[in-house]
């Protein structure tokens, strides 16, 4: 068995996103989408997607449709997403509804999902054909729910850890694992391997967003890409405030709801005063520990995935190197 | 062959789509659905898709799913264009974004979107997998097409009838064509069949959207169901508008373009005047030609269809009560 390394399918489909052509009319619906698609990214769900099928083939390129597909599903949630949390920019670039405006983002988002759907079915062999779609789409709605839910939560003060945490399986992790899947399925994978690799990649999406919001705190800002502490100011209710607003106590527990319900304030005042909170009652180890644990339980997921195990060592260091940065 | 009367399959499909079950979490994502569901309407997208299906086999119940999936995608359209335009009611209720907000008009409407290819894919036979999956989504796209050029038109002034003819094929008529060649593919109709009803449904939209275009002036208010006028005073560049900057000359022409650029006005006045000149230039008749154009071109492709002429008696009579009522 040929495999390839992420680096080499990531240059291949991102390549092959690329030159994807919507140079079709009306260009007012078609150049936004062009431009959502061309802002780049990790292309992380077609790479895994490619990764799984080269567990089982080696013909990667027959199914960059579908890897381009959750691409633009994926891409169509961020447009969408922005346009809902009214963000300003995206990878450096102004979002959609600012370079044009909310009805062009609407719009060229709802014809990305259907772009996204055709791409999946693109040359689809037919015998894969609708546990492929029927994966898709059960796939794509949950997402939407995660992020119905993540936009409820922000006015609830009463979200539970493990609604936190079906919330990020929904809006992050699933479409990791769809796509790991689909490329299973692509590859004529056994039933029990594909469904083994689906639950590798919602352990590893759980990790892969605690880590996340982990780094939102405790990260390098030179290398976290985003401003340190955004999720302490809007009160985003993470992993870590949830755990601190259950483990503060007495005084802690007053300070951090004093923060939460402040409206006027500095900025890194709050940062550095709940972030001192978060050090006092041990988040920082707490959530770790967390990200440690989906991680080893994700890797023996892949351990009982029925190839040889030298074929798994391209997705398990992709995937490490994901968890692993700057922890 | 026993076949059923366009009521009796109104009657079921209303049926099945008011008993489709979305009672999952989180509800303030599947609620505004129910919603939208639940307004009503004519159901004459899968109306039409059952009586093409009808043609070649009895077993209407087979495609309920597929015809509640085209209504569902037909009902999210209606969800995101009143967003859109920024509308208020819909059917005589509020719609998503006024009784919720603007983020569940969105969220909901791409769930929708992923529901309705779930129903087109439910049960769907795998011989007829792809090419009904294909046809969906190419409509579907060519849907936002039309709503696209619909929205570029309004602030354009050089909008020629060729061009407003392509947008209401896209936007009306494609889904029409489109649910009567789906029906015909899952009938197991021969290609050529399912090629005649899709282009028959393009010229009867396309006859039903020129008689909106001719009630919106000359309809009888207690009949259409919306205030007569309405196009004329947003300037939109109907079939009418058009043929009368076309056709009108001299001060005709001046009065026209004054009430265009009007902007403090009484509507009643606007409309009397633009009315007036539409009289002088004869836009009834000059429309009412391209209607009875239009659907004969339709009826005498239906009479291609190569089934027994009998059998097509419920699908053209129910066109025909359609494009004919209160011309």
């Amino acid at each position: 068995m040929i495999q390839q390394t992420s680096e080499q399918l990531f240059k291949q489909i991102h390549n092959y996103i690329e030159n994807l052509s919507y140079m079709h009319e009306p260009k007012g619906l078609y150049e936004p989408i062009e431009y959502v698609l061309s802002l780049g990214g990790k292309r992380l769900r077609p790479v895994l997607m490619l990764l799984a099928y080269n567990l089982y083939k080696e013909d990667v390129e027959q199914i960059f449709p579908q890897a381009a597909g959750i691409e633009t599903y994926h891409n169509f949630t961020l447009l969408h997403d922005d346009l809902m949390d009214k963000a300003e920019m995206r990878r450096g670039k102004p979002v959609v509804h600012k370079k044009w405006n909310e009805n062009t983002a609407i719009l060229s988002g709802d014809a990305m999902l259907i772009l996204a759907y055709q791409l999946t079915m693109q040359d689809c062999p037919t015998a894969y054909m609708r546990s492929v779609m029927e994966t898709f789409s059960k796939t794509t709605l949950e997402v939407c729910e995660g992020q119905q839910w993540d936009m409820e939560f922000e006015t609830r003060e009463d979200v539970t850890i493990e609604e936190y945490i079906e919330m990020i399986r929904l809006k992050t992790s699933v479409l990791l694992a769809g796509a790991l899947k689909i490329g299973a399925i692509l590859g004529g994978a056994p039933a029990e391997d594909a469904q083994c690799l689906y639950d590798f990649g919602i352990k590893m999406g759980l990790a892969f967003q605690l880590q996340d919001d982990y780094l939102d705190v405790y990260g390098d800002p030179a290398v976290f890409g985003k401003k340190i502490g955004g999720d302490i100011l809007c009160n985003k209710k993470t992993y870590m405030l949830i755990t601190a607003l259950n483990s503060a106590e007495g005084n802690d527990k007053e300070i951090l709801k004093y923060w939460l319900e402040a409206t006027d304030f500095n900025p890194d005042e709050k940062i550095a005063a709940v972030t001192h909170i978060y050090n006092k009652v041990g988040i920082a180890t707490a959530c770790k520990t967390e990200i440690q644990r989906y991680y080893a339980e994700g890797l023996a997921l892949l351990d009982k995935v029925s190839v040889e195990d030298s074929l798994k060592e391209n997705l398990r260091s992709f995937v490490c190197r994901l968890v692993d940065r700057k922890l």
